[in-house]
């Protein structure tokens, strides 16, 4: 092992917006994404957020994101919104979707918003947790920007690592945060490995002939695998269809891969659901319910060699608070990308 | 192979009718669950329709379902509802949950509707499709019936397998119905391969230690897998929480183990979700693009060995025409079972 830098988060978020504001985001929606970037990496999400910030530019550069969108509401009705996000950054795009949500769960108790014309938005958890915060229930779907999954029995590759998230409010435990693609394990993770040189474990990927693929250098000719065989493919499907399709949004063959393709708008779709707690009951007694539930999962019977049983996001709020502290791990090739992306766009690097 | 006696669905409609209402269902409520299981038998969920025949009834006799009960609501606002069952049939608690979905969401646009104080309804899919013949996108949870997953690492089995179903029309296309536990395999699944004394494959159950368990007559010693690992446990745990937590219904330690257990209240939890797909887009647009991924899936190049790639329910539709022509088939235990049945109930058997 490399010894690995760590950079203090504010550090980073101060560099992503320098990096946005010079591109010609207003500061505000540049301070806004660079935020929710450095909330990605926080929390554990390596290839969601500074990441990606390369890639970004390079969208923005090509005139494939829109840097001053009217993001506004195209349809409405007390409990629905649909978005029109006028290609702006997806961060962006999601935050007014999910405040939107948030605001008509308050009084209807609950709300379903789609999404359309939006762009990758980083982890999926990042705007379930945004109704968590309220003490709602957030839920939130997506269609990836790069489809790696054929059908189940399939060659082609039709469908995204579409995540979901689901964000429920605990009281003196953390919440429970699931965050997940229905592969076994999300393109993102491939691509860390890459970079980093490491080797995939077997289950992740296989080739066109169907033999385990582990090399991630390879990974431009390798299937992933849905968890659950078919139940994965329909899962992906699904979650597709309710974020893409419902919304005219792109899904199956007009997912634009934005790994290859720099400079094709994407018309990226989402749903986020926000369901108000207090609707159901008083909101003390959810939470203790949930912590009931969180500690009887904790404290089950462990099967040899098993040290902690975990909850869904656990890990995630650990490494949030180890990484608050500590700084952000860089690994030694983006750290250099950054510089040189700090160099080509005339603004102070990350330091 | 035994021949297998295929009985018309009419008959096993007027079967299951005729046994409820001896037990003192009102004869309408009789109906209405009757043709309910009969739906799920024909759409080839074996472990889900008459298969449950025997079980219900000794739950009802032994008081632990009520058999005249109050469905109402209990919380209610313009898009969301909270439904209690009184411990009904959970086929007619739920019923009334999916109408009320399916009306607040005509004017709301969405609608959320929890369930509290219900029992084993049967297939998700079933309330799912509700909404989706009123021209919505239905979307369904629930905790099941008896705890068979412990939370990943763990052995303690805390954990239903709380399903997941979504129903989306499509036009000329069949819809897609996605209904599916968040395990490898259903516990109605196990239970079927018993009761045919046939062998279950590697990767549905392990011992525990961890050993693949593939004799269905040791289920009891078993634990399910869940799809993705620690995946599917986080899919489990989600949905058992927003179908039963949420809503007062059991959950963890709390679910009563119905096949072992017939005179305990279940207070069995769902969730039902209906999305007006007139307040996103014209309906005929909606459905045309959803048939174009249809069509997407099912052409998309195929591996070696694969005659034909499947959407999510269409194996569903086919068997459903076909024993709808044919009859559902019978497995000669099951037939005695509820020829043993009719003669305790002192009702006319299945003929």
């Amino acid at each position: 092992m490399h010894s690995i830098e760590h950079v203090p988060a504010q550090k980073m978020r101060e560099f992503i917006e320098r990096c946005l504001a010079r591109l010609g985001l207003p500061r505000r929606d540049a301070g806004a994404v660079a935020e929710l970037m450095t909330e990605a990496d926080l929390q554990g999400a390596d290839g969601h957020g500074i990441f990606r910030l390369p890639q970004y530019v390079r969208r923005i550069q090509a005139g494939a994101v829109n840097v001053r969108p009217n993001i506004h509401l195209e349809r409405e009705r007390s409990a629905m919104a649909l978005v029109h996000g006028d290609n702006g950054m997806g961060h962006l795009v999601m935050k007014f979707a999910a405040h939107t949500a948030i605001a008509k769960a308050r009084t209807a108790g609950s709300a379903w918003v789609g999404v359309k014309m939006s762009n990758h938005a980083g982890p999926a958890s990042l705007y379930a947790k945004m109704a968590m915060r309220e003490d709602m229930i957030g839920l939130y779907l997506a269609v990836g920007n790069a489809n790696h999954l054929p059908p189940w029995g399939g060659l082609e590759m039709l469908l995204s690592t579409n995540p979901i998230a689901v964000a429920i409010p605990g009281g003196d435990e953390p919440p429970i945060v699931l965050d997940m693609a229905p592969t076994v394990a999300a393109y993102g993770k491939v691509k860390v490995r890459a970079q980093r040189g490491e080797m995939m474990p077997e289950g992740w990927m296989v080739d066109r002939e169907g033999r385990p693929l582990t090399d991630p250098r390879r990974m431009a000719e390798g299937l992933l695998l849905p968890i659950g065989g078919y139940k994965g493919y329909g899962l992906a499907l699904v979650f597709g269809l309710l974020a893409g399709t419902l919304n005219g949004a792109a899904m199956g063959r007009a997912v634009v891969d934005f790994n290859a393709d720099d400079s094709s708008v994407t018309n990226t779709g989402h749903a986020i659901v926000a369901l108000d707690i207090s609707a159901f009951d008083e909101v003390d007694a959810f939470k203790a319910r949930v912590d009931d539930i969180a500690r009887q999962m904790r404290s089950a019977e462990r099967m040899k060699g098993v040290e902690r049983i975990w909850l869904p996001g656990e890990q995630s709020q650990a490494k949030h608070a180890q990484r608050l502290r500590d700084g952000v791990p860089l690994a030694p090739a983006l750290r250099r990308a950054l510089d040189e992306l700090a160099a080509e766009l005339g603004v102070e690097s990350l330091g």
